[in-house]
């Protein structure tokens, strides 16, 4: 997360500044999927990604309803998990000749930004019920379902079509 | 990943990779642990990190025995991904004051891990089978259920005593 933690006194403070590193996770996920369809070779890969940038813009809205729900502003602070998790996927995204070995790794690389994202927003949504605020929580509970998704579909192409094209 | 992606041009390369990313990302985690055992106040959560240190030492042993079984040198790349988050999970048990507020924080943390862990080694599970070594599969598959076991225990946990604790 990043932060002065001397600043986190309670768990309301915890709650907002967790959503802070959501919102700036999200926001360079925004920044960095366009490279990763363009770099995806399988349609359907390329199409799950297409879909989830628009799904990740979407719930960057709904972490900005949050904050104002919560009477709170929107700001961002530096998350360098998503930092690393972003930087790997770049690695990946660089320099892979084979398509199909490329494909597989920007899937693993793809569910290590969800499973962050799911982990985060597991966390928030058990916290803003916590804190009484149970309308936050079934905002939030949205980009959960949403992010488990993604997951799975990933999973699933993985498991099909794309490993095996990259093993023959 | 944080590797010289140029090397990696099939499967196997893609796969062995990964291997040494998550083996990294093992020895990093025994590293964090301590501080993190050492920080929390719940006795339970306590006990459920002293138990998943044990538990990690294990985890590298078995990755050890998965290079020795694929007949590839055991070594670590550094993963930029596992050191932000636990960079984050540092912070965390930095300087929060609250007791209770501390733990909530460092369940998180320690969740973050366990999801970056769980990505990592599903993808190594499809990755083993995928190229025809079930051998290798099984003994990633055991690291895997450990990992997702951690992480429910830390739910069940941050969803009764810590988190009721800490909103008091």
């Amino acid at each position: 997360m990043g932060f002065f933690s001397k600043d986190i006194k309670t768990m309301d403070d915890l709650f907002v500044h967790t959503l802070r590193d959501i919102y700036y996770a999200e926001k360079q996920i925004v920044k960095a999927l366009p490279k990763m369809i363009d770099k995806a070779t399988n349609p359907q890969l390329k199409a799950d990604f297409s879909k989830h940038l628009t799904e990740t813009e979407g719930h960057i809205l709904r972490v900005e309803e949050v904050f104002k729900m919560h009477g709170v502003k929107a700001k961002e602070v530096t998350c360098p998990a998503i930092d690393g998790i972003l930087e790997e996927a770049d690695d990946i995204a660089g320099d892979i000749a084979d398509k199909e070995v490329l494909d597989a790794g920007l899937i693993a690389a793809a569910q290590a930004v969800e499973h962050y994202e799911m982990t985060r927003y597991g966390t928030l949504v058990s916290w803003a019920k916590l804190l009484g605020r149970s309308d936050c929580a079934s905002v939030l509970a949205k980009n959960l379902a949403e992010e488990k998704n993604a997951d799975a579909k990933l999973t699933k192409l993985a498991e099909s079509k794309v490993n095996l094209q990259a093993a023959e």
